[in-house]
């Protein structure tokens, strides 16, 4: 893998970061810029993580998505432990810059999340009542795979 | 608006917050939570903004998205300006509960982008090329409505 490039530095000009072409991504005090991938085919969200410069440059070069664990302080390649690997069929930035959207394909077991679900949405908070103590249900919450068989490893796990 | 109840702390139990029902969600340092609102009819990503507790639960609240202006330094109803209020169909939390996403039904212009366009996402990143210096090609970016007729105010504008 050569040495991933530096995405330039965004300045301030808000109308060429907005109505321009030159992608100068706004990555956060730590460093790491969200990123948001859904399914390819359904649409659906499947998880919400962090991408560094280098996992972004790793991710445009190779269309396999790449983010950066932040429990683990590591680059990670989607789908290097559990299989379920990630083709980038495409990728977008938002207005400012400040945010990624993925659409992929999921490798193996269609699995984005390491609890072994489809997404990592599968509680839905009930609207309607007033603030905290709310009660989550469980939506579209099948496992398709077991995480105890598939990951082998004993580091924490918070990343998807 | 009654005062926002506070959520109860997320803790560290790995699998009361992964496989609980309680409804913990963790702000960052800055006392925030990303939030990705998608349209309820096209699934297509809309924006990721962020949320502080009382935002949080005035949507649950209230089924309006509310968000925290980062830029403004303040709370902020979808749609207080430009009329492209958001009614959340559904609010989902994902796996470690540090993540929100909003399925959300766009009144007015149905744009969800301070730029007038329907999504914040417009613009798509190129993939296979080695890292940095990537030109930035436009996706469904017709814009809604004319931003600098619907914004009449002078403040900063960076989030959607």
């Amino acid at each position: 893998m050569s040495k991933p490039a530096v995405f330039p530095p965004q300045g301030d000009n808000k109308s060429e970061i907005e109505e321009g072409a030159v992608f100068a991504p706004r990555f956060d005090a730590d460093g790491l810029i969200p990123v948001v991938a859904t399914s390819a085919s359904t649409g659906e969200v499947l998880m919400l993580a962090y991408m560094n410069s280098e996992a972004l440059a790793r991710t445009i070069e190779t269309g396999e998505a790449h983010y950066w664990s932040r429990s683990r302080g590591r680059l990670w390649r989607k789908g290097e432990e559990s299989g379920n690997s990630q083709r980038v069929v495409e990728m977008r930035t938002d207005c400012d810059q400040d945010a990624i959207w993925l659409k992929v394909e999921t490798a193996g077991a269609e699995a984005a999340c390491h609890t072994g679900r489809r997404s990592c949405f599968y509680r839905a908070v009930p609207l309607g009542a007033p603030g905290g103590g709310v009660s989550l249900s469980f939506v579209d919450a099948e496992r398709q795979f077991d995480p105890e068989a598939v990951y082998v490893t004993l580091v924490p796990q918070r990343e998807p």
